[in-house]
């Protein structure tokens, strides 16, 4: 008799994520000239991977670069990473991979210390290695859930040069998609933000979400069939939270009005709308290089004749490049910009965040910071 | 002392809309070549004219074209499209433009003709001219909303044609941009469903929406300052509707959950979404033609190298303009004949809706219907 349908799910969504980390590290291994080493990151090559066999229990000297590639999962203890730990832990016995595991104490509620030591005790008896708690601390800037992410962040990325991890395992499921895509429709600026969270993302594409595609229920049923034990984040629940609100309140009732599917046509938006900016992006960096003249000033005439969509990236490119702070630059500034092209009567210069001012001078933009 | 803002402020989004369909109505009528008429909708040139000067109670022969365009307002007796249709009727005189009414009766609801009658009469009162009450069949393909727009848009259409009408107003809102924005999301099948509705659609972008950008209170506001009254569709609150479910459980549990601005973000969300989908249309459809070979059929290399949203476009077009109806092509179609390029591996011919069928054949993508 096979494993639990849910088992067998995220086993095979592990498997994928784990076939491709494999695939990539032997390709990397085989074409080692320095202009490929160069692009990976600085962990790849050199002394990084003695500390990671430290770690990992031994102080003899390594050779340079191991033969399988080290796979970390990032755990909080709650039913996603939990579910996400088993599957690696069994794949990566049949597989040529090595398999450890990351906790972040964040030190926000009393008695986390201790929790992330249940977890380091978990992920041990599932035989990975190495495991690690990490302590962070949480500043506030944006917010209490962008300063835990970014600490969050910070100590993983840590963690992984540390070790010489080639991938990190995150828990990410089809419904933390669907919220992502609810929050980024909320700042209403753009098919980027509905974009939600990439299969890959970070330096090198080290953080991998196996489970994008599957449902929280699944991953939670597996950790049930399986008697592992998960860890409820009070979070979580905290109508504090926009997350929290967004999960227990804003996505059942949308659910109830729009039917069952909303989760699953939200994680479909997010794929969809990361291929289109992509595209887009693409287009604009193009024009971009079309629409400067000899100087590296921007024609108007070339602007006016994109796209508006291509246009306002184009423009949002140079703003940035002029030392315009990306997330200080919102839609009306965009448009405001835009009507020095598409609108022009004669209009003053443009005063934008981080000093940069836009103004129209004989059928050229300027862009400049002051 | 000035009118009340909210007054004001419909007032001004219809002036707005007034002065492009004059300036269109007069750059038509200065441009009057053979190709500038061929262009323009049948009801431009000749006869409709004679019947729209009937309806407005003269019997003696009009030009074959009228010096002033006419407007229509689509009043349902609710309060946005009351408070458009009093819009009109103030700006109207101030401007070289004719006002009329049309009222849909839907015949769904008893006494629907007798509320007809009394909007016909409301309409009149404020000097609009022609004024007619139509009723239509509602079918029931696509279910009952569906149904019933079709059947609004027919009898609009004919009354636009029958009348020689210039443009026909629409009472939207900035909330029923947003309502059709999620409803566009629920369906997940891309940026373009979520691009709600256009500002100018259909027949020579016969349709105008001057309250895209105004809320739905300012528009009820504006009908109670002016003593207006306003008939509420109980339709509009019937939870067997899924709009209206939208409107008074999804939409408000949402703002409760990400804040108040969610329905502004929802209507710019639209149109940024709607010019990133037009571009991506339009780089479509060149891509298209550089990867045709000299018989026609798609050379798949070249349609490799394409990034997956265009490709995506490529091969939908393909396919439709094969005999796939749009609206049964799902994502999951368009993956699968996405992997004849991005995945071959011998695959056999896939199936389509509308008998459409697509295979890989020496290196080109063979897509026709049995």
């Amino acid at each position: 008799m096979g494993p639990h349908p849910a088992v067998a799910a995220i086993r095979l969504a592990v498997r994928r994520v784990l076939h491709d980390v494999i695939t990539e590290f032997q390709r990397n291994a085989g074409h080692d000239r320095p202009a490929e080493a160069a692009r990976r990151p600085a962990h790849a090559v050199g002394s990084p991977y003695t500390e990671a066999g430290a770690s990992g229990g031994s102080l003899t000297a390594l050779p340079e670069r191991p033969d399988t590639p080290l796979v970390l999962v990032a755990c909080s203890g709650g039913a996603d990473s939990m579910a996400l730990a088993s599957a690696l832990a069994f794949e990566a016995r049949k597989l040529d991979v090595r398999a450890g595991g990351i906790t972040v104490d964040h030190n926000l509620q009393p008695g986390s210390g201790l929790r992330a030591a249940e977890v380091v005790t978990r992920l041990t008896a599932m035989d990975l290695d190495p495991v690690e708690a990490v302590a962070v601390h949480v500043g506030r800037e944006g917010g209490p859930e962008a300063a835990a992410r970014d600490a969050r962040y910070a100590a993983l990325d840590a963690a992984a040069e540390r070790h010489g991890a080639a991938a990190v395992l995150l828990g990410h499921t089809r419904d933390d998609q669907a919220e992502t895509v609810l929050l980024g429709l909320a700042r209403g600026s753009g098919i980027r933000s509905l974009s939600g969270m990439a299969a890959a993302s970070g330096p090198a594409g080290r953080y991998r979400r196996p489970f994008l595609q599957l449902d929280r229920q699944t991953a939670r049923k597996a950790c049930l069939v399986q008697s592992i034990p998960v860890w409820d984040d009070p979070h979580n629940i905290d109508p504090a939270y926009t997350r929290s609100r967004l999960r227990h309140e804003g996505l059942p009732a949308l659910e109830k009005a729009l039917g069952k599917g909303v989760v699953e046509a939200l994680a479909r938006t997010a794929q969809l709308s990361r291929d289109d900016a992509d595209a887009l992006d693409t287009w604009a960096a193009e024009a971009e290089l079309s629409v400067r003249d000899e100087t590296g000033r921007l024609e108007c005439a070339g602007l006016y004749a994109l796209p508006p969509a291509v246009r306002r990236r184009v423009l949002r490119r140079a703003l940035i490049e002029a030392g315009a702070p990306a997330g200080s630059l919102f839609a009306r500034h965009l448009e405001e910009v835009d009507r020095l092209i598409t609108g022009w009567r004669g209009q003053r210069a443009i005063n934008l965040p981080g000093r940069v001012e836009a103004l129209r001078q004989g059928g050229r933009l300027v862009i400049r910071q002051s």
